[in-house]
């Protein structure tokens, strides 16, 4: 199986072009393909393939087989992925990715590299961001008082700020906002907001079933959206995450959030794929 | 740069074929490639490449750029590289690698596999194992009595035996063994060994600056030393690794102990390099 490995700000996936391949357990090849040290190494697979409504569709799949819905660094890379390889033509500068959560439109700045044009800053419209608590809403957990803005932009997000996200103990305080009973039976994504300016806030998250992690789309987003609604910055925002920088948008007229930031083809492979997985 | 990712029970690096390509400045590439979200993943870098005294040579780097002598999981799948992409006659079924812990020799058995004959299980000559300890030694760690035996095998190690090695809580323990003062200045790698039967071990172990591995081969060579010394078990011991297993002989002639294990080509692939790394 031919495939190429894709980053955005550290949220990395197996891409592979199913206009040419064809994969047919796609739950198992993930498990096989995720594995850090026996297989490839990823937080899971993207197949990329012909669509009915869109330029290219998006199958995501989790690292456990399970089936992901959307993934803002992923479908940047879809739409990097679509550019670079032909699958639209070069005068193009923007895109669509049907996905199951919708058709995803894709804009996109393009730089020459090596002599070739590639996609470089991609923004995607992340749809609406709805409140899900007070603004803000107090909770007790593990016996001390915080107080967070719940917002679902189509998974549920807690955000909370803070004085500092360096020395946060996010292994201890992320599994309690998860698990409290405020949040259940879905769980929480929980994000640790630190204010720098009017423009720019920097960001820690413990994403449920996963732990920490370097870099989540759905909850920059979501965090900016707290953020712009709390009145804390203007309505344009760079988030600073572990695995880099993503910059958000609010757009007052449609309410829709636009996340714009990079994606990188990282290297290039050839898998064999055991006929027993 | 073209590469090939091969793990030996999880143990995995990225290989480059040295006969055909440069690499100008392996430590660097070796922090690049190692990274396991922004680059390919992998323990580390291992070059291979001509060699005056043996078939082939191999260049260890390790995933912070710091230079590695010898890894018995990595020699392995240099061996397997060596005699897959035709390094050696197809009729041979023994090889010899320069190392910078000098030329090891590699017995392997041969399969056809798709049509094309390719190495299995492969045998490296670890070498002698040196005591450097009582046998046991007492020591107190965090406060508690332990008994250690203390095997270098060109790097040093504490072996402790324990009743059942599953709810150990390692990530605590294995601290305290590696910074006492006992093992200063080198500190020491763990491994903590569950004896099974009289060929049969189970082994966790911390290693000294990277924590639990799922993988030793030094580890695994001095801890079925130790099992030996100590008689409790035969002189060949299969040893239960949590990424697989391997087979350490000693051959009471020689003083020499040989590991046997697998090693898999798990992908092959083509990165860009960035020029300013």
């Amino acid at each position: 199986m031919r495939f190429t490995k894709m980053q955005g700000i550290g949220n990395d996936y197996v891409y592979v072009n199913c206009f040419e391949e064809t994969v047919a357990d796609p739950a198992a090849v993930a498990r096989f393909v995720s594995d850090r040290h026996f297989g490839i190494g990823s937080d899971g697979l993207i197949l990329i393939g012909p669509s009915g409504t869109a330029d290219c569709r998006m199958d995501m799949y989790n690292m456990d087989g399970s089936r992901g819905v959307m993934c803002g660094n992923g479908v940047r890379c879809v739409g990097k992925y679509a550019y670079d390889h032909g699958l639209v033509p070069g005068d193009r500068r923007s895109l669509t990715v049907e996905t199951l959560a919708g058709v995803k439109t894709i804009e996109f700045t393009v730089e020459e590299e090596n002599g070739r044009f590639t996609a470089r800053l991609l923004t995607v419209d992340m749809g609406e961001a709805r409140l899900t608590s007070e603004l803000p809403e107090p909770i007790n957990v593990d016996g001390r008082d915080y107080s967070f803005v719940g917002i679902s932009v189509g998974n549920p997000h807690a955000v909370y700020f803070m004085d500092s996200i360096d020395d946060l103990r996010l292994d201890r305080i992320g599994p309690s906002f998860e698990m409290h009973p405020r949040f259940q039976p879905d769980r929480v994504n929980t994000e640790f907001i630190q204010l720098v300016d009017r423009n720019h806030i920097r960001m820690r998250v413990w994403e449920r079933g996963s732990g920490e992690t370097w870099a989540c789309g759905t909850g920059a987003t979501a965090s900016a959206a707290a953020a712009i609604l709390m009145g804390y910055t203007e309505d344009e925002v760079e988030v600073e995450l572990r695995g880099g920088k993503l910059r958000i948008r609010l757009d007052r007229e449609s309410g829709h959030l636009f996340m714009t930031g990079p994606a990188v083809e990282v290297f290039r492979g050839d898998i064999d794929i055991p006929e027993n997985l």
